[in-house]
């Protein structure tokens, strides 16, 4: 499908803003769901004039997490473009891939005897695991002229990056754990999965031993465990897949990093929602799409936190006015997935979804909720369908035969 | 899927009427769209106790051409049987093409040392590229014992067909266009892009030369261009793909073409809505399946004539009792994709569909409307699925699996 999107596209003028309200589906406590308890006007209103739905990110049942939730909504198929976890751990800590990486999710871990005693090392506190880190990155930055990058977590948890000065193949990456999963067991050696693996696995080998060496002294932090290997998606830039000159606001890095992964601008940004859309505003004249980032929504949900949920969906009601005086071609605005205050955790619910343009039916649902959404004209979807609607509706694409 | 189907293919006497009133979705001017502009008791009484739903020709956001809208709604999969451009050019002026054809889009062009000064003549006019044309079919009716066929469009347009004696294979047309898009530059040469297109090319080239002779003395029109090289699709008949014996009643040479492409019975056919019916009536026992199609409504949505399509609706309600009155076993009324008044064009939105049979839900939907289909039993769903549904209604499907 992507290739015949792509031989349809035409350029134009048009603006197309996606605000994903993350994690914005929910379920009913009471009889309401967060979007249901909200007050909403500004909203409401604009989903009575404009195209309703809800979206599946990935597959029925299936709880998406903030990679294939978002690359759904990129126009991706997410069970195609996988992100590998040490990829999605060092977006999340805010590092900038290149092509040439290869990006491994560490653990401080406690060694005796060579027996894993301790796969957390006693759940070492950030600030002194930091330190280590930062002695790890004085010792290694080359192995066999690769560079290796580390980068601090929370508590045990690292990165670390092996940057590579030529291309990798996809497969490059495919080395096995070395965590044994289970205390009392000997650490495991990184097996290369595939004949081009088998360098990085040495560089992985090269690690171990160096790092086992700086860390001798210390009586619990005194070994590392690394885990999914992965090399950056190789998938299509945003401006290769669908001809769009892409900015993205988030002020969360794994957000600006899953921009970056399709080549969207995505400058280093703080501020709260309403410094977004400042920034959107400032930045309109200089792309084609704009993706706004809306992270509290999610928090709250995940906290199990219905009414803070609900009163920062109200919150974003009051300054999308900002958004609409820009009178885009196409304003979308949805979630990445759902997460209902109700399981504290993301969800497989589809997700409610309106989409502004001169070109809908309109007036088929009476709120942005669940529920009015699933009498709207766009049905429920699979949300990848979701880029080519926003392209269609602002004219970027041409009849697909005669 | 199709091999399912065909496994599960039973025979019996029942009939299926598919009205294809081309281009009927629409987007509303005014609030109301043009079926629910059009006063069409009818239409709205059988929809009331129809399954009713919307349905997509291709794929989210992506607008349709009449080939792909008419291959969804007999069944096949437009994304897998693409009918090249040269195909349903010859099959727009009513050519009746052989499996061992390739169709040739052609223009009339200028030519000055070498370059093309005119991709379009001037502009010729129809009546006097038409007497080139019957020049050149006199001066070149072989090449190589392949039989050429030239046929007239308007103003600069022509087709050429090879007639091959035996079969081709479906990568024998692959060959580039020789326009060069741009005037200034010098006519391409015709390339072959597979092993098996190379003979086809050497004619093409053979082509070129001849018609150039033939056309030496004129000053504008001397020169032809050659593009969209295409065999007919390689896809099985609809008799063979669904056990149907079909008659294909449209006013217009391309719909009649595209039904002969699947071997439908598709005789030449002038007249009005009310004509069509007749004919329907007067063939009724010789057929399993008729596909009618009642142009006009697409032609108003074009120009962009809101209160014309609108009483284009309201003309074919007016006519439906007659074919109420034959009682099929399966009656469905939709259009091959929707042609907004607003956007003058075919567009990406879902098509309302009514399927009228005994074994139906019902009294979803008070009309037959964009926004009242979608609260149908039929949902939102891939045209392609409208033939089974249609079998299954007739009774023409085995259980799958005990």
């Amino acid at each position: 499908m992507q290739s015949v999107i792509k031989s349809l596209l035409q350029k134009n003028k048009s603006k197309i803003i996606l605000v994903v309200l993350d994690g914005v589906g929910g379920l009913p406590i009471n009889g309401k769901t967060e979007l249901e308890q909200a007050k909403k006007p500004n909203l409401d209103k604009l989903a009575q004039v404009s195209a309703c739905g809800l979206h599946i990110p990935v597959s029925y049942g299936i709880t998406p997490g903030s990679g294939p939730g978002h690359l759904g909504l990129f126009g991706y198929n997410p069970l195609e473009c996988q992100i590998g976890r040490g990829v999605l751990e060092a977006l999340g800590l805010g590092i900038e891939l290149k092509k040439t990486d290869v990006a491994i999710r560490c653990n401080y871990a406690t060694l005796k005897d060579n027996i894993i005693t301790d796969r957390r090392a006693g759940r070492i506190q950030t600030e002194e695991s930091k330190k280590l880190t930062e002695k790890l990155q004085q010792e290694i930055s080359f192995i066999d002229n690769v560079e290796i990058i580390f980068a601090q977590g929370m508590e045990h948890r690292f990165v670390t990056i092996f940057r590579f000065k030529e291309l990798l193949t996809p497969d490059s990456a495919l080395i096995s754990d070395t965590d044994p999963q289970k205390e009392g067991l000997p650490p495991l050696l990184p097996r290369p999965l595939s004949e081009n693996a088998i360098k990085v696995s040495a560089i992985a080998e090269k690690l171990l031993a160096k790092s086992k060496e700086v860390l001798k002294h210390n009586s619990k932090a005194n070994f590392i465990l690394l885990r999914g290997f992965s090399t950056t998606p190789d998938i299509p830039t945003f401006y290769e897949a669908f001809g769009l000159k892409a900015l993205a606001i988030a002020a969360y890095p794994m957000y600006r990093g899953l921009a970056r992964l399709i080549e969207m601008d995505a400058p280093i940004f703080t501020g709260t929602v309403e410094d977004e859309i400042n920034f959107l505003i400032e930045r309109y004249n200089d792309y084609d799409f704009f993706f706004l980032h809306v992270k509290k929504i999610d928090s709250y949900g995940e906290d199990g936190n219905f009414e803070g949920k609900a009163s920062e969906i109200e919150a974003f009601d009051k300054v999308l006015p900002k958004i609409l005086e820009l009178n885009p071609d196409v304003l979308i605005i949805t979630g990445d997935h759902s997460t209902p205050a109700l399981l504290k955790s993301h969800s497989w619910h589809p997700v409610p979804v309106l989409l502004k343009s001169p070109f809908v039916l309109g007036r088929t649902s009476n709120a942005f909720t669940e529920r009015e959404c699933l009498k709207g004209e766009l049905g429920i979807f699979q949300s990848m369908h979701l880029l080519p609607l926003a392209l269609a509706n602002s004219m970027r694409l041409k009849k697909y035969g005669a």
